[in-house]
């Protein structure tokens, strides 16, 4: 009953030493809001989100003004906008592309997110088991070399 | 005003010779209903969707037909099962999934079958912005190495 | 001699401070086999795999007992019942896919498990070497875009 | 020494039957300069790459103006915009993003940018070289699981 | 029973106008072996493989002599060199990978490769069984970000 | 103002308990230089670099000499010696491919070669802002399946 842990030949403990950590590959500047355009974004963030929480992405994003105000500009335009996508859809597209693209950080964040604007513990389940499934149809697809369908020719839409 | 095409050294023109052909990996069975496990399927797949209509994804995995069960039993368990997520929420999942993927086929097949299910120019377009900004966004949090935030933490909420 | 380490300007020593965790995007249920599905899950993992191990995969699976039936019921069906190729031939297949979607969790687990049903130090090398010069060469045809030879069309085939 | 080709059993002459289509998911509107937004953007792509050839890449996005125009300012910003890094540099970057990606409309329309922007074919084998040993290394680091060399730390260099 | 063909509003029907090509993005050299070091690699394909076959994949390379010559130097070394795992098993890793990494032309030469070396129709069944059963486990672990287990960490082995 | 975090019901403290470790999936050889294989190719990167700083990808790489003296000398051959692009160049698109590969350990370790060879912040935000437009644009043209303009046809090209 032991061989798979036993063929592992480890014991089965949690592990506390060693411990190490996450690096960026920038520093986040110690006072990003002394830049007024740093600031400028993150009051802006605030008060779009409703919460005094700047998550990492945005701190790290601070290392270049130009690149963190073009970003929240569109994140803001696409996601925090009314639109005729409801929000929590569009974060759950969102969650769905992030795990497709093994973005860690952004699979935790946009979870996190979803669950902020409602998403319950069955939506959840649910948004995993399409996403795995889409992955499991196109590794099929792509291994068969599907031929494509005439009836999917938008252009051919009457 | 040519710099461009002109580099390319190209005549702009449609192109409308050397014809080539999708090819699949697997041959399609010529007669796949002929064998009734094939045909249950595609019987159901029928009923299911309401369509006389079977696309090549199914035809091309008609070639082993316990892979064609199984994995009709779980596309139907998932998409077509009346669920937590409305249906065309799910089939915009599976899309943004398929681009992430960069599955052809898969992209097709789903946008057709998000179109049947309702979604509109402006859904679809807005379906696109979404999954491309996720795509910048993932690629800007890796590129960065954003560490964690403690926030995210799932077992740290109360 | 030390220009790479100086340009980086940094101290190479172990980093010690700053401890992180890993996190999840569920909750792992404290109690998992508290719910009677979860344990007849689990209990049908033990058996199958002749240990007492759970490995967190499952763990986390657990906080939706139907996507947990459903995953394990399908890994069970193709990875741990006898068929046309050998357990560890599967294994490193599935080692193999996990790398090339870049799962770390993937990885760890099924390198773990090809090395519990064999796999020797010899045999990891060579899967790492064949996956990589794989990736090597799905990038060159990618880049290149090699047009299709007419001998890959299995409907071609005799 | 017809092993191979002979277990394929077929013969390895072009295929000129079967004619099919590249179809996209959405109609290209036939005159998308009726729009004048729509107009607006091609005439500034015109103008900025000096040539009057739009691609399809524009065309197909009209079919959503206000994804047509935040698209091209995006690219026109990043890439068509005098910055640190050379108008050749940057495109060749843009090529290697999109072999990983597997995107073959952008590789094709990419190379072909950076072929008009001066590329050699001895740049675009060494392009090709440097994308594809990345993609291999990628899968070695990877498969390896190699743990963070304290040294890669941002916020530890001095 | 037409809903789902009926909404997209199609003629199912193959489709035979408007050919197109498969375009690479670099010329093949009309006569490559009039280039010696060309030349060499292609004997030395035929020879290995025991057929006079040159799929385009080395037809496209052949554009520069030094990038052939290491990629097949590779490429012989790895996959036709007798190993400690046996060919076949070498070639559906290999297709594993580029299913995973959606290179449609490596999938398609991989795949002829595989059946050139034994493969049947059962064995490729759950090759692609297994490929995409990956892709969805790599999905949920990602998904729900599984901590990795103590007892996965090879250097606690003992 | 405070919404989104009070959702998430969380302390947005830093965490610092539970501490974790990274784990390879091979045991790194404890005095590695033992070998006189690894000991050749450590020196000859120590010389190559100059520096006698060796990361950890070698490291676990020496665990198979073979492996790891023909990594090194593709690595040497394509990066560390002088070619028709600058070192700087070559290690930004190695860094904007292993973005988008998601290898954090490759992002971590040719961002910092690429700081050593001369990479300002603003070059660095400027390689991020291309890759990750990139993405934005190869989702895009997948979502729209955009069909190849006869403009991109090297083989047209005269």
């Amino acid at each position: 009953m032991r061989r798979w842990a036993g063929t592992l030949g480890v014991n089965v403990h949690p592990i506390s030493h060693r411990p190490k950590v996450f690096m960026a590959t920038v520093k986040q500047p110690p006072n990003p809001e002394s830049n007024p355009r740093v600031q400028a974004v993150f009051d802006d963030i605030r008060a779009t989100r409703r919460t005094d929480f700047i998550n990492n992405f945005w701190r790290s994003l601070a290392f270049d003004p130009s690149l963190l105000e073009a970003t929240w500009a569109e994140v803001k335009a696409v996601m925090a906008t009314p639109s005729q996508l409801d929000p929590l859809t569009k974060e759950m597209i969102y969650v769905a592309v992030s795990i497709a693209n093994a973005c860690s950080y952004c699979v935790h964040s946009h979870t996190a997110a979803a669950r902020a604007k409602g998403m319950t513990d069955g939506q959840h389940a649910e948004l995993l088991a399409i996403a795995s499934l889409a992955a499991k149809t196109n590794s099929l697809a792509t291994g068969l070399q599907v031929p494509l369908d005439a009836a999917f020719d938008a252009d051919a839409a009457s």
